[in-house]
């Protein structure tokens, strides 16, 4: 009887580079060894370094944002051995807690440079730029927006167990085939990567399979989840994840302390280091009793809420910016919708890269209206008027104020 | 002093064709004539038809749904004048209810026929269905859908002022480039039609000038609005309009018990006749004010609300069902996210169709999760759990049961 | 097949004394002859008159309120037979709607005098004063209040279904014996009262005894419900009733557009006639089977929702206006915790009848805090800031406007 | 520029002693030294031993709690001067976040002993008991009330600035006359009590005026709060407390991980140790500015929430057990719907006091409904289903299983 301090199932260290640490990796593949194992029904907690490993510094310039080395992402904690899980099995993840590191109150917010990793608005918004975001108990605010403040819904933004030799196969030849068919002056898929690839304590024969197989940490999938990057994750979530090697191999990481519906700009999350405590329980068979062949959650019950009547919201089409009609586009359609809150915000003094890194990691609620009128797919913004230190509401009046700049990367 | 009763400013006659009511129109063009006047300030109730203009009937076939002539809709109220309104103006569009006609209190669902309109899964269910629901107060259940029953969230999908001239040649430009360089095997966009045109009051000469030059109501439109299927717009919604004509010809129609995000089967929508009540207040300048080309809202704060745990969410990533990747689709990635969560309620015994029609009326959230992780675009549906009668937790036992059946089209 | 209006049950003429309508009665008796009949399992409409039966006028002056013949109330539509029913049962009454008469859309909101009804906070405001509301759709606002507008929180004041002898007879025991060692200045409860007793249907003889014995409506009562005036059980609650006589002899009444925590001006919620949609389902054995010994509810899914930070909140205790401390009283407390909120709003302009009127009918809740720290309870008052057209927000700046007035009596 | 920890304004030792930690103090004075100094508008941390300053263990025993001494509680970190602050000023206290400490993860939950302390429900339930409860990351569950797991609406019980002189010399007096006119048979309030009385660090001649004048800290008070146990402080609320000294003398403490309204056991909350991170700002001139007799407050935008529909809710009228009518009696009637939870969740296996503690704790929701007609007040009591493992709705089939014990003290 008596105290007990949950258990931590791995620690990570904030001042030793992210590739020399075995608990980490930072590719998909089935092959990366365990980490450390975990009972079925444990609770536990696990230490996350942000997903850059620490290339972004609590500073005034987005000269780290525009050099970022994107072959080193993301590192993960992980893979961790759930006990009896199997293929086929569903691994329940209670999220019973996300927090960041006492010593380092404190996150990120970037827009990278369209020519290094880029982003939603990246042929508008070019140019690399940054926002420092300070953790006040449950509130952020940044000395690169000033005029905002919100309580986190924080969350990890990457969740998964590893693919299998097949599942990974199929992975590398449908992104692979995007790739050779691309037309588009841009990056559309990135393949394998065997630079800077981190497989944990693998041996240096396994390292370089995973180097050559091992699929980025980049997109979610529909097998396993992932980098979902779905900000409804949030303490007190539960999470359902189709497992497909024999103990699961269960990574997590990427963890945000707030972000909006689309993480828009990238880097859009208020990214962070920390702990997340997770309760891990295998449901045997889950697959086939739930008829599952992607991830299922329940949010839990505790996410800031404001009324429905708080949220200002905006509309947008699949016309471009050109005038260009697209069809059911609800891709198009969001990046309008985000392009119109940024011409309100604008009236009230915030730069239009000030709105964008906004937008990303200020909890705003981005749905489909309507999917189906065709050509035109409608989608909403909803922007929570109470983040806001001034009034904002359409029928208020406007007050242009000086609000200083975000943070940009030097000439 | 004493009772006084809101003015009807349009009725209409559900025993009387549409298209031999004058206060009715079926094409935006600048020249259909005012179907009456509302003061600046003036809270009215205008009367709507179904999108259809009563097309469907409360049976158990869907032949009507699967023979419905497309080139009659959308029926819309209006266009009414509103005192002082000038274009460059804004129209506080405030709704103060919607009700269904009391002696009315049914609405439909409908999947319509791959080669008469389609929908946003007719590639997999190419079938006309439907479904009738009976309104009960504030909620709804349908005989088709057993062990469903929620509370409406009741809304018009059409609300929008006329297009000037100048706007409705580039409506007309940029949606016939679309249709110009369709290679899809499917229609793409509808160009005016001169079929079936309803343009109210008009003279012959108008009427014509209508049918050849008035845009079609099924899309929205940035520049408007019109179309937006917003299941947000409920009681107690303010809608910010743009202003193009002087008097605004505003129009109102198609309105619903209920939808969910996406209205995915096109007649997705509780599509229903009924009475708005409105409040119309002109903001002057408010387009340049606000910095406004698309329509804003503030929802109301009455949407049925069942607390974020009660959500199951699913998750749709912009992998297609023939395992071909594509580039950052939303589109893609929600049309997978409602395939899972139609695999995981057929288990309940549903059909297909059944759950096809459900998810396109209840109320049922489409969120954007990430939208820049290359090359997946990630999408969520959450499903409340509150609406069914029995359990659908991922953890409760699944019983499998008769649900019947919903309609469909004699062969 | 095809279109069914929900049956009406009961029908009322607002143009007809009340005393003249057979199918209303006001008070508790189960000699009170049925006044119709309901299917087990029923939908239905059942209109009623305010519970004043019109005494109460849309005017600019408070006589009627002063002069209000209180032996008159509360006027209920019923009793009536449900079939199947049996003591010991219960009845379950899903509220689908309710609303006001279409060419009605007005109710009203009093402060009795201290001499003739009186109310929460009559030791410090004795005089008679109204103010009336007009709906427009789901919002009402006041001529008589200006700055203030909300979406009502419709529900009937009281429900429930007739005692049995027994049960009156121990209303009538316990209540007799606290009117009898009543030692305080003013009326604490109210025998039967014969004069104005209007039992429908009823022979001579039997109105005769329900005057002699029959309980007053005034007071909720634990064996049954009655008028327990609770703002949640608006549209979509579910409410659980012990039956108590053969056929349960189920009335309703004293509708409500809105109302606060407390009811405090006792004529306090916005009182209205209209029409509530039922459905009325008898659980066999249910008092039993729930372990119940009053009434039990959900309340539905569309309550206005604000969010928990928009409700400015103001903390009683039990000490009282003259200093005097009372153990652990929570009636005194949520006195305290109003005159605190009175005391700030006060400083807008409002007069104190204004705000008295206010937190009568306007959604503020009523909490309990602590109840146990000796000798204070401590109760809390959350009061919506969104109703007010102004900012109300501690931190903003306070301007005193011209609130007008509402209505007085004449001296 | 960089990472900075938010600065501990006051550390405590959970294994001294705590009248040995300077820092903390367990009566109200305007005497007692300041134990540290807080800049206006600074953000920070303050760590607090549990109330009753470890008496209690974590243990299968409730003898500590049925012996525990109350001369010592609470012991309260502060006070701490605020600098700017003077008389007449509010103290904005923004709640940032409040946590356990990480090695003491768990919390309590007591029913004193009818003669030593008592509670809400003593003349029932007289007996002393004791459940503990497990912190899992923002959840927490009991071994000794199995089948409900619940997230904290985490909050400190007491916070408040020290009283004047002359307030302290009012709140003397008015309990002392209370306690003169006591001709109920038991404790009505707490006369000051120089046995085991903490002044921190106060000379002896000052702690013997501080025992001999000093208020106890069990009741909340009106003038400046203390110990209002309002589960609604939760993080990120805003409170406005009046200042009655120079520097403000702000004091805080009895930290709760959750807490249903009413605290009805005393000991009724889940009691921690634990740290508040707060950020303190004063108002100057705010009580005249705000009409502030009593604190003020603005719960914050994350409260667990389950949906209106999720909350059965019970009914209670000033009725007691022994059928006696009381006068609009809200404590009464608050009683007695406590009763009716207790009735109803016995038939599930579970034993009174097991419910007891269970409703003092869990985010129940304590309204009042009508508190004006004569004689009956109603008050509810709602209680979220979702923190049940099991389904208690009404028409659920009910299971009674073994629930097990929650602690007792030995014979």
């Amino acid at each position: 009887m008596g105290v007990k301090e949950i258990r931590t199932a791995m620690k990570v260290d904030l001042n030793k580079p992210a590739d020399q640490q075995l608990g980490l990796h930072n590719r998909w593949h089935p092959d990366v060894p365990f980490s450390g194992t975990i009972k079925n029904g444990e609770i536990v907690k696990v230490e996350c370094i942000d997903w850059t490993g620490g290339q972004i510094g609590n500073n005034d310039s987005a000269d780290d944002v525009k050099n970022v080395d994107l072959t080193k992402i993301h590192y993960l904690s992980g893979p961790f051995e759930v006990e009896t899980a199997e293929p086929g099995d569903v691994l329940i993840v209670e999220i019973q807690d996300v927090q960041p590191f006492q010593d380092q109150p404190w996150g990120f917010t970037g827009v990278f440079h369209k020519d290094n990793g880029g982003g939603f608005l990246d042929e508008i918004y070019p140019e690399a730029a940054k926002a420092i975001w300070d953790f006040e108990g449950i509130f952020c605010s940044s000395r690169h927006i000033p005029g905002v403040r919100f309580p986190g819904l924080i969350h990890p933004g990457i969740l998964g167990c590893a693919p299998s030799a097949e599942i990974l196969a199929e992975w590398n030849r449908r992104e692979g085939e995007l790739i050779s068919a691309n037309q588009l002056d841009r990056i559309v898929a990135q393949p394998p990567q065997p630079q800077n690839v981190h497989a944990g304590s693998a041996s240096d024969e396994i390292k370089e399979k995973v180097g050559k197989e091992g699929a980025r940490t980049i997109p979610g999938r529909p097998e396993h989840g992932g980098n979902c990057d779905i900000k409804n994750l949030s303490r007190g979530s539960k999470v359902y994840l189709p497992i497909h090697v024999k103990g699961a191999k269960f990574s997590v990481g990427d963890l945000h302390f707030s972000q909006g519906d689309g993480e828009i700009s990238f880097c859009g999350a208020i990214e962070m280091a920390g702990i997340i405590t997770l309760k891990l329980t295998v449901m045997k068979n889950g697959m086939s009793d739930l008829g599952m062949k992607s991830p299922l959650f329940l949010p839990g019950p505790v996410e800031p809420h404001y009324g429905p009547g708080r949220y200002l919201t905006f509309e947008g089409f699949s016309v471009d910016g050109n005038g260009k009609q697209h069809y059911l586009d609800a891709t198009v359609a969001y990046r309008q919708t985000i392009l119109r809150c940024i011409e309100y915000l604008r009236r009230f003094g915030y730069s239009d890269y000030q709105v964008y890194l906004l937008l990303s990691c200020a909890p705003v609620q981005g749905h489909v209206a309507g999917l189906v009128d065709i050509p035109n797919a409608c989608m909403t913004l909803g922007l929570p008027m109470d983040i806001f230190s001034f009034d904002i509401h359409p029928e208020s009046k406007v007050q242009k104020t000086d609000m200083g700049s975000c943070a940009f990367a030097s000439k």
